[in-house]
């Protein structure tokens, strides 16, 4: 099984990295934009073809290594 | 609008960042993952309020800044 797994800052919480893209964005021309908000994506290759197993795997994954749940919420998508 | 837009290394060029996260899981006791691999997400808030111009706008962020399309691929995502 395949799994990709987003995780992104909680709302409230301060971007730096977003928004230096945004003021990036902004210098190159573009104009309205908003908001910027930048996050990570990860994309796992399991050998557990079973897809509920799989996931369960992936959110203890999430919880113990791929997020840090005091400051970021993820998602986790089987593909 | 908003836009969604996934950059990742494309096949084939090596993933360090991806590597260090499948070497973190094997010593947390994760087996089973064969590979992993890791990308950005940016999520842009556009003024833009038609989505085909809104998605050739992102397109063209992510041609001059988002991803370094040598070495990197991008999906743009209208959500």
């Amino acid at each position: 099984m395949k799994a990709r797994v987003h995780v992104m800052l909680k709302n409230g919480v301060l971007d730096p990295q977003g928004e230096a893209v945004r003021h990036a964005l902004g210098s190159l021309g573009f104009d309205g934009v908003n908001g910027v908000r930048q996050g990570k994506v990860v994309e796992l290759d399991l050998t557990e073809s079973d897809a509920a197993k799989a996931e369960a795997q992936v959110n203890d994954m999430c919880e113990k290594l791929l997020a840090n749940t005091v400051i970021e919420s993820y998602r986790v998508e089987m593909i």
